[in-house]
C-alpha cells in the first residue's frame, strides 16, 4: 500500500475541502490523515492530506489544479528521505544530534555531507561515516568564501540545507538560491539581545529562562519564518558559560524537532509565519 | 452570522469528509475551522467542524445521516454557554479559578451554583453571588447524602457537573446519571501511590515531579477518560505540606484548561480516550 | 518558638559564614535553613538564614557589623506580613489571581488598598472587601495623576507597590520613592518586540512561544531586575487574541510566584540581576 | 589553584556550619559555594562545600570527624572523571547521547566500557572507540549470565554502572556489589502501568504526558531514591510507537541530566529520597 502526502494552499474559497476530496474519492484514495487550516485574515486556505492507494500522481494533481482557484500550490511531498548538507562551524552539540538521529534513521532525511568553515568537527563527522569538507574562511573574501561553500554543496544537491550552528553570516544570493530550504537553529533570550557574546549579556541581564527558535532564513538575520521554539529554566548561579551549554541542550532538541516537523512535509509556510500540522 | 460547530463521530469509510461537506456546501454553510482523526486500530472517524451560515439545523443533521454509517452520532454543539453545577469541599483553590473566570465570562458556561458537603466555601462563592448549598453528610447515610446532592443539582438541571475537589466517592448510579457529564480533577505523581495522603507518599518517595489530571468521571475511580495534564517540578527543600500547595497551583490551571475544551465541543470520547481538537 | 530571616550581603572575604554563624551560635539560635551565595566576578556575598530561637536582633545585627566588612547590608526580614497597595488599570487576571491568593491568606502579604486610573475593576476589588480607589487621568497632566496616585497611595504606607497590569508610565521620582519595592509584570517574546500592541507583533511574527517577566521596576523601562519568567506555548491557530489570552494564564502565574518569592525574602538584588534563594 | 569538594552527611545539631567552616578558615581555604539542608523529620544534616586552597585533605577529614556526631560522613569529591561502565541492550538513543557528550568531555566520567546483552549497539559504540563487550544471555542461567557481565565490569573497576536501558533485571547480589552506584532511567506514566509494554497501555489509556525518571537501583525494582524526572506531552494522534519514540527523548535528556548532578557530586542520600545541590 503506497503513502501519499498531498499539500495544498490556495485563496480561501467555498467547497474546497469538498471538492478536493471527491478528486482523491474517485481515485479510490483512502484517507488517512487529514488537517485544514484557514488564515481568515489573509483568506487563505492549507490543507496536508496522507493517503493510501495507487493513484496517478500526475492526474490527481491535473484534476485538483482544474478546481483549485488560480495560483493555488498543490504538490505531493517526495518519496523517501529527504537529501539535506548540513553547516557547522566548531560548535559539536546541534551536529552531534543530527549524526546520531541520522545514522538510526530517525531523522527521514540524508545527511549526504557536512560543510564547515573550520576543520574542528572533522573527526565527530568521521566517525559516523559523512563526507566532511572543511573550507576555512583564510584569506578569501566573504563572495570568495560563500562562493567555495556554494559549490561543494552544489555537489550534492540537496533538497534542504541545515544550519546546525553555522556562524557565518550568508549572503541574499545564498539565501535566494535556496529560498524556503534553508533551516536554522539560534538562540533566543527574554528580552531580546542584539550584538556579539549574546549570553554573556543575558547572564549580565539575570534571566530566568533561555531559549532556542528554530526558522526558515531569509535575508532577514535571525527572522524567518519559527518553526518550533523552546526553553530551559536558568538561575542565578549559572555563569554565562553553563546558561550557553543550558542553552545548546535546548538549541539541538529544538533543531531535531523542526527538521522533524518540515522533512514529514508538516510546515507550511505563510508569508512569514508557518503553518504546522502535527 | 451564525457560527455553528458540526461534531460527528463514526465508522470510518471511504468518501466520509467528501459527503459531509457535500452536505455543508448544498446549505450555503462557509466552513471556518474543519478537525478530522481517524482511529486507524477502532476504524472510528471523528471530525469538528465550525462554519457559518444561517442553516437549518434540524435538514443538516437530517441529510448527514442519511449518507453516515449507521450508529453514526452527528449533532451541533448547543448554542450559548452550558449550565454547570460545581461541587467541591473544602479546598479553595480550584473553586475560585472557575468562579473568576466565570465572574468575567471567560468560562464558556454558567455557573448555576456551588454544591458542598461542608460550609467552608460558602463566603468564597458568596462573593460572586453564585448559589451555595452545603449539604452536610452528618448523620446521613452515604446513598442519602448523595440523593440529597442529586436532587440539589437537579434544580439547576446542569448540562456538566464539575467536580473541584469534591472529596466524596461517588456512586455508579450517580455516574450513570450523569454519564460523560462530569469532570474532575485529580493530582497524579510519577509513580503512582495508592492509598491515603498521597502527597505525603510522594513527599517520602522525593519525587521531582508533581501532577494534575482533569478526566471525565467513570465507575472506575479516577479512571476515566484523560482530557488534560500538566506538572510541575519540585524538590527536596519542599515539605509535603509545600508539595499540596504547588500540586494545587497545577491543579487549578489543568481544571480550567480541561473545562475550556469541554464546554468549546473540542472534546471527543472514543472509549476510554479522548480526542481532542485545539 | 520564634523564627527569625537573616539577610545579610556584603563584599566577599574568607571566613564569612564561619564568623556569621558563629554569632547565631552565641545567641543559641538553630539554624533551620541556610543559603549562601558568591557572586565571583562582583566578590560580593550573599546569605539567608532561618532560625529559631529567642534572641535580641538588635545585639544579634550590633555583633555582625563589627565582624561584617564596610558597607554590609545586614537585617531581619519583617515579622508578619507585607503590606502592599496594588496598582491596576482595566484587565482582572493578574489582580483577581492576587485577590483570591489575599482572601485565604496564601500571598504573605495584605492588600491595604487597589489604585486604578479606571473605574473598571471596583467591582472585582469590591467582591473581597478591599479599599479600591479609581483615580482617573481625565484632564490632569501625567505630574499631577501620578501625584494623585502617590497620595492615595500614601495613606496606606505600603513595603511594597505592585503594579499588577498598570498602563500607565511611572515618572522617574515615582520610581525613586519606591525604589526597590516595585515589581511589575509584562508579557515578553522570543524575539520581542517593541512598539504599540506587542500582541499583534507577535501573531504577525507567528511565535510558538509567549512569556511573562516579573521584575523590579526602575527607570528603565521594563528593564529591571528580574524576578521570575515563565512561558506557554502557541501555535498558528491562535488569533492576536487568543495568544493574549494565553499570555494572561502565564503572567498571573509569573506574578504571584514573584511576589511569593519576595515576602519571603527570598529576592536578593545584585546590581541589574537577582539572587534567588528557593 | 586546586578546587575541592566536601561532602558532609550527618546527624542535625547546633553549630555543625560553623564548626564545618571554622575547621576550613583555619586550613585557609576559600569557600567558592556552599548547600546545606536539614532533614527536620529525620534531624538529618547535609552539606556540600566547593572550596580552592593548598590543604591536607586527611587532616581536613580527620579535624572535621572530631567535632562532627557519631557516623558522620565527611568525604572529598574525587578528584578528576569518575570511570564508569555503561550497560545497555539494543535501544540506542541514552547510549548515544552518553557516547557523544562523553567524546567531547561534557560528562566529567570516562566511559571505559559498554556491556550489553547484545550484539546491536556495538557498531554504534565501536564509531566512539570505546570497548564494547556483548555477553548473549544464550543458554545461560540468569545467575550465570549475570557473573558474566559482573567479571566484564570488573575488568573496568568503574565507580559507577549506568544502565542505560539495560532490559535485564538485576539480582540482589549483583545491587549490593554496586549499592548506591548503580543509576538507572526508565519511562514513566501519570498513571503508573504494571506488567509488559507499558507504552502499550499508556496510549491505550490516553495519557497526555509521557515522562522519565533516573533514580539509583536498589533491591526494589524502579523503586529507588529519584535524581530526576522530566515529562513530554502527548496526544491523541501519536501510536504507541511514536509515545515510545517521544519517551526516547526525555529519557536521553533525563539521564545526562542526573549524571551531571550525581557525577558533580550534587546528590546526596536521603534514605529513599535524594537531596540535590544544584
Amino acid at each position: 500500500l503506497t503513502t501519499h502526502i498531498l499539500l495544498i494552499d490556495c485563496a480561501d474559497r467555498k467547497g474546497l475541502v469538498h471538492h478536493i476530496t471527491g478528486v482523491l474519492l474517485r481515485h479510490d484514495a483512502n484517507i488517512t490523515s487529514n488537517h485544514e487550516f484557514v488564515d481568515h485574515a489573509a483568506a487563505h486556505f492549507f490543507m496536508r492530506t496522507e493517503f493510501t492507494g495507487e493513484v496517478d500522481r500526475g492526474r490527481v494533481l491535473d484534476e485538483l489544479r482544474e478546481l483549485l482557484p488560480a495560483q493555488a500550490r498543490a504538490r505531493f511531498g517526495p518519496a523517501g528521505k529527504r537529501r539535506i548538507v548540513v553547516l557547522a562551524t566548531r560548535e559539536h552539540h546541534c551536529l552531534g544530534e543530527l549524526l546520531l538521529r541520522h545514522s538510526f534513521g530517525e531523522l527521514n532525511a540524508t545527511i549526504e555531507a557536512v560543510v564547515s568553515n573550520h576543520a574542528t568537527l572533522g573527526p565527530l563527522v568521521g566517525r559516523f561515516g559523512v563526507p566532511f569538507h572543511a573550507i576555512e574562511a583564510g584569506e578569501l573574501s566573504r563572495a570568495d568564501h560563500e562562493q567555495a561553500v556554494i559549490e561543494q554543496i552544489e555537489a550534492y544537491q540537496p533538497e534542504y540545507v541545515v544550519l546546525a550552528k553555522y556562524m557565518r553570516v550568508l549572503t541574499p544570493a545564498f539565501v535566494a538560491r535556496y529560498r524556503d530550504r534553508i533551516i536554522n537553529i539560534h538562540h533566543s533570550f527574554l528580552p531580546a539581545f542584539v550584538g556579539a557574546n549574546p549570553y554573556r549579556q543575558a547572564f549580565e541581564r539575570g534571566v530566568k529562562i533561555i531559549g532556542a527558535t528554530a526558522h526558515y532564513v531569509t535575508d532577514e538575520l535571525d527572522e524567518g519564518p519559527i518553526i518550533a521554539q523552546s526553553i530551559i529554566p536558568v538561575d542565578h548561579t549559572q555563569s554565562a558559560a553553563a546558561m550557553m551549554q543550558a542553552g545548546r541542550d535546548v538549541e539541538k532538541t529544538v533543531l531535531a524537532r523542526a527538521l522533524r516537523l518540515v522533512f514529514e512535509e508538516r510546515v507550511f509556510l505563510n508569508g512569514n509565519r508557518t503553518v504546522i500540522f502535527e
